[in-house]
């Protein structure tokens, strides 16, 4: 089973491949989708576009995506909101299924502990997934570990 | 010039489209994309591609849209917002220039009164584009009032 995990942002997208097998995870691919148009609409296509590479490379079963119901900035929250809207777009079209979590959901599912830092959730994917080197930028980090919280709720078990 | 005017929302999304020449304005075409499928990202992938048609049969100069800059209630914003990305992707991915006007600026284009409510922008809409048949839903003759606010914007000048 290959997961696809996505942290939506304004300036970058996260992304994190990830291979489920007899109980076992590893990373298949990592990194972020970083649009520079300046320009709302040929920003959105662009990061719409790079997943749907990362679709033909890694043809994941499922993908699982940031939940957002909460953020400081209410102009952020929408912007986020919009390219998200693209990315579930693209899932879509490859009829691949999509399940949302809250960035709570996913802490817990890397560090059994909702209030874990940046710092911790990246020691935490890098033990799971058994990367050596730092995982850059965070983004890419969180990517990973939303596709592990993915593995976990679809499996039914803390792995 | 033919405008495309664009109201999201959750449940319906309003479309009209406006031909501007020689300073009359004219309706071409007016409705609503009512997806029903309960399946977020099937539901995205029916709203963009009922757009993309419109696109197709009316071949649309550019395309004026509702900017959400505050909602209630916060849920219904980030849903409409992840719409609205699938909406402005079909819009880039048919390279039609995109303008944002708010609630206000719409009101204000058909209105000089930035607190008219549904009755007087449907009456307002019915008057400045003479259709005779009340417009139904609202979101049609919402989405028909961002056209013209488009119109009025591009042109620089009150109708």
């Amino acid at each position: 089973m290959i997961i696809l995990g996505i942290d939506p942002g304004t300036t970058r997208v996260g992304f994190g491949v990830v291979q489920y097998d007899k109980s076992k995870l590893s990373p298949l691919a990592y990194g972020v989708i970083e649009p520079s148009f300046k320009d709302k609409a040929l920003d959105m296509l662009y990061v719409h576009q790079e997943i749907q590479k990362i679709i033909v490379s890694h043809a994941p079963t499922c993908a699982g995506i940031e939940k957002l119901f909460f953020m400081k900035n209410k102009k952020t929250a929408l912007a986020v909101s919009e390219t998200k809207g693209s990315i579930l777009l693209a899932l879509g079209l490859a009829k691949i299924p999509v399940y949302e979590y809250t960035p709570l959901q996913v802490k817990q599912a890397v560090s059994s502990y909702g209030r874990a830092d940046k710092d911790q959730v990246q020691k935490m994917v890098k033990l799971l997934l058994g990367i050596k080197d730092k995982i850059h930028p965070d983004d890419a980090a969180d990517a990973l570990a939303i596709a592990i919280c993915c593995a976990h709720s679809i499996m039914g078990n803390k792995l």
